[in-house]
């Protein structure tokens, strides 16, 4: 395509990038190259960097550098609540809220047997074992409420309901702020469902 | 937002590409390190490497690892028809069609005030300084039929012609294989003004 080897071996790197095609892939090349060189770079050392490393944490499993993450490590935390979430992006929106102050479990990812995730690649035999130290008392479920969001929680409560384990799910309803007239029609028999 | 340094930085880097905003750029990070840190080291090195070696053209200013580009160096090629396109991924597209054997020029941008682009920023006195060597006899204004790259096409051929060189502009008409039902107004009158 480009008449430059170095040039093409970039664009296919870009393209590994998830949601970037070949045009996209281009007009990132073409950009860095003409008119960003220093983030090209900058770029370059924060891949290496990272992929050096950051690692999994041993207890909550979110990315981190060092064994155990500063979360899970904070004494001030309530260590009898678990919450179970899908991403580390999960966790920092918990996290913003400043309505939690229990420890939280990662479970990068979320079980979708189409796409080969079951419950090894969640890694649902060390949430098990981590709910079940003696020290957990609640387990919150926090995953996202589309399909397979519903179906991992499911899982996982039916799993910890098993070992006697004290499972809770976010409520769902009617998001605050929002007008009734739009809000779909599942999510108000939910919240009709639930009301308190 | 994470909650480890490198994946925060990681992060930033992303976020200096075209086009990719804070969820992209973390879609992006995670990704990379949950599923592809071979993938992660690739464009990493590919940067690096891009950086370091690509250089513009000395003659046609598109990208090349040489001093001059393949294409100029080609003994086989028409030096006396000179194709102005924007971007070396418009060049390529040129030379897909198989329909053009002569020399380009890769402007690298058009002109856009509005963003500090200027007659300067896309090697305009270069442009002359190439048309004007005396082998040149037809320059041929690739540039986009947007506003800005007509506006481009316009700066450059009152420039060209003022020093007597012969210029042309790819035609505008109906695209093949469209049907005339379809096809913007604009375009239709265009074709009918340069009917053949």
């Amino acid at each position: 395509m480009a008449a430059s080897h170095s040039l093409d071996t970039l664009i296919q790197a870009l393209r590994r990038l998830p949601g970037v095609g070949v045009k996209s892939a281009q007009r990132m090349a073409f950009h860095l190259l003409q008119h960003d060189r220093a983030g090209a770079e900058q770029l370059s050392r924060a891949l290496h960097e990272a992929v050096g490393s950051v690692q999994h944490c041993a207890r909550c499993h979110t990315f981190t550098e060092a064994e155990v993450c500063a979360t899970c490590l904070d004494p001030a935390r309530d260590a009898t609540r678990l919450c179970v979430v899908e991403t580390p992006a999960d966790q920092a929106a918990m996290e913003r809220t400043g309505a939690f102050k229990g420890l939280y479990f990662v479970l990068m990812g979320r079980l979708s047997p189409l796409d080969g995730i079951g419950p090894r690649e969640i890694g649902l035999q060390k949430l098990m074992e981590r709910a079940t130290d003696g020290t957990v008392q609640e387990v919150i479920l926090a995953t996202n409420f589309n399909a397979e969001g519903e179906a991992t929680a499911h899982a996982i409560s039916e799993a910890l309901k098993g070992r006697g384990m004290h499972v809770t799910r976010l409520a769902r309803g009617v998001p605050v702020g929002s007008e009734l007239e739009y809000v779909d029609l599942s999510t108000i028999a939910h919240a009709l469902v639930d009301r308190r």
